[in-house]
Parts: structure tokens; C-alpha cells; sequence
């Protein structure tokens, strides 16, 4: 059985701990490949170019765009932001199961174009866990835990558009249970069709051999 | 989050060896339940009152299906078989995830009746394996194996009703991925819509008291 790659789409309040979930799951299993968005926006401080993002500049994203480069892109507060098609395409050829990280509009645009991707989400324990995460780190200040606090409301509304919730709890225990989710995705009749065509037809001949 | 139990059906070509992975998830995991179906026909030699059915005459059988005491039943060859309701339900209330051994029809009535049921088909690695094995077991005569065979080009078309195969090579890794299969199915978030619910108003709580 040829395992091909899945599309995984993880999406999850800010605050959920995605981040650090998803460069865990990388470096603990090596069948991932984590698909790097391009955006028109500035690099913060501490990011990498290739790393966070491919930063370039709106003429080049435009370009991209404009050549069917993007599986998907989006605009938000001014900028760009957009997932370079060729990396996906390669990384699922080779049968690794590539990892988007995005919000929940360009996760449901995905879900539409690729009616086989995974869609993931991100929970907190619990909505205080939550509060003390995004107050925990200190370098936010009361008006942007508000706004996150807001969208996280915005964003639990389209959570029924995911196929699977992650409650990340205990980051190694979380790991292993999006790993097994994935894992147990590559099961799905819907992904095997192929191969289980292939059975019947198999059988087919099989029983016309036998008359 | 409190785990609530998954209906499991289990389904699978004859000789691709459902029964012995079933007895090997039960005794690996400690989380199932089996579900013992009742029936109308006659024990076969070695088989024992509760473990392979639990062994009724038709007026006992005909008075559980009237007092809506199965969860689906259905008329095969003269003789009926039925899933009791009560055991399944029970199990299902600890927290256990109860797996039926149906076949088709019987698994689609359950689909229908139960939406979140988690529906599994076990598959030969290949057609010709699967021939091997009815040969094999070396106690069926050329007749029994066509009509088996016959009967498994029947089935095969029935898969696309099925959430999961499950190809069963070695017997080991085959349980470990159905029991895999199971617990990812609990994250779905078809079946975490009450707990979702409760997240979002308990958000909705906290936005507003900041304000």
C-alpha cells in the first residue's frame, strides 16, 4: 500500500500553544514537512526569512499569485500572506504529510480545493487556561489579551468546519495524539480509493479465474 | 473531557481474520467491550453460549426484537441475528468503546441509527492472500472458497460506506493500528460538539467580563 502524503491543516486560537505543538511533532516523527507561508509583511524581531515566513515584497507575491503559485492567500491588515504551491506539491509526492499552519479562512478555502486535506484544531484545557496563557507571557498588554480573547470567540464558531480538535494539555501527550490522528487519517476509505479498487478488481479476476 | 464511548463496527471479508484481531484488541487494550450478537441458528461445534452468541429460539428472539430490545437485527439463511441493545448501551455509559462484528447490512442499519458510530473494514493485504487464506485454513472445499470469493467481490462494493480500512498483514501492527484508528475517532470533532459548545460560552463568559 503506497502511502501518499496528507494535507494536514492546523489551525487554533492564539494562545493554544500551536507553535511550539507543531515543531515538536517535526522533531519527533520524520514523516512531516512543514509548509513555510510567504507574506508582504515586515519581519518581526527574531524571525528568519525561511524559518517564520518567506518574507518578499507585494510585486513578487502579486507575481506568485498571479502565476498559480499560491494554494491559497489571503489579506489581512494590509498584507499578503500565502502558501507556495511547489513545496506542498513535492513534499506530498514524496509521501510526507505536509503541515499548514493557518487561520481558519484559508484553512476553509483548502478544505475546499482539497477535499482530502486534514483540518485540525488547536484547544486550550479550557477557556481560562487560555487567559493565563495569553496573560502568562508577560509581554502583552491588557488591550491585546482583550483582542485575542475576542477573536478566540470568532474563531470557536468556525471550529465545526475542522475534522478533529487537539486539546494540548501536556505538550509530549498532545504530540502523540495529533501523530495518531494523522496516522490513523491514512486509514480513511476516503484517502484509499485507488486501493480499494484496485482489491475489487483483484477479486474480480480472481473469481472469473475460479469458473 | 470526559470520553465517551464510540460504537465500533467491525466488518471484513471472510478470511481476513476479524476474528482473531478482535480478540487480540481485547486483550491488548483494556478500553473495548465486545458486543455479542444473538441468534436463532444452531451452535456449531466448539462454540460456546455468550462468547461466539448467545443462543435463542425464535419466540425469545422475536420477543426481544418486539420489546425494541436490538439494536438491529436481520433474517439470514432462515435464521436470525441481532445486537443486544442493553449490553451496548451499558458499556457505552462506562466510557467503553463496544465493538460489533457485523456484516454489511447490519453495519449500514447501525450507521443509520447511530451517526457517530466508527465503521471499520478489514482487509487481505491483496486479493490473492485473501485466497490463500480460505485455502489455507485447509477445512473448506473448492466450493466453500468460490462462494466466499463470490461473496467477497459482493462486499467489496459495500466499502465506500465504511470510515476506516484496515489491512491485516501482521497481526500485531494491525491491532495497534485499529486501536490507533479508535482513539483518533474519539478527537473528532463530531464527537466533541458538546464539550466545543461548552468552551465557546465559556469564552463568551470571560470576553464579557472584561469588559
Amino acid at each position: 500500500m503506497k502511502r501518499k502524503g496528507i494535507l494536514v491543516v492546523v489551525s487554533g486560537f492564539s494562545g493554544a500553544g500551536k507553535g511550539t505543538l507543531m515543531k515538536n511533532l517535526i522533531k519527533t516523527y520524520d514523516n512531516y514537512a512543514l509548509s513555510i507561508s510567504m507574506t508582504t509583511r515586515q519581519p518581526r524581531d527574531g524571525e528568519q526569512e525561511g524559518r517564520e515566513y518567506f518574507f518578499v515584497s507585494k510585486e513578487a507575491f502579486e507575481e506568485k499569485a498571479g502565476q498559480d503559485g499560491l494554494i491559497e492567500y489571503a489579506c489581512y491588515c494590509g498584507n499578503y500572506y500565502g502558501t507556495p504551491k511547489e513545496y506542498v506539491e513535492t513534499q506530498l509526492g514524496m509521501g510526507k504529510d505536509v503541515i499548514l499552519e493557518i487561520e481558519i479562512q484559508g484553512a476553509l478555502k483548502i478544505k475546499k480545493k482539497f477535499p482530502s486535506a486534514l483540518l485540525l484544531f488547536v484547544m486550550p484545557p479550557s477557556a481560562e487556561q487560555l487567559k493565563k496563557r495569553l496573560a502568562g507571557r508577560g509581554t502583552e498588554t491588557q488591550e491585546v489579551i482583550e483582542k485575542r480573547l475576542h477573536r478566540a470567540v470568532e474563531e470557536a464558531k468556525g471550529i465545526g468546519s475542522y475534522d478533529y480538535i487537539v486539546v494540548n494539555d501536556d505538550l509530549e501527550m498532545c504530540t502523540r495524539e495529533l501523530h495518531s490522528i494523522i496516522r490513523a487519517a491514512h486509514s480513511a476509505v476516503a484517502r484509499n480509493e485507488e486501493w480499494i479498487e484496485n482489491m475489487r478488481q483483484e477479486l474480480d479476476v480472481l473469481v472469473k479465474g475460479e469458473k
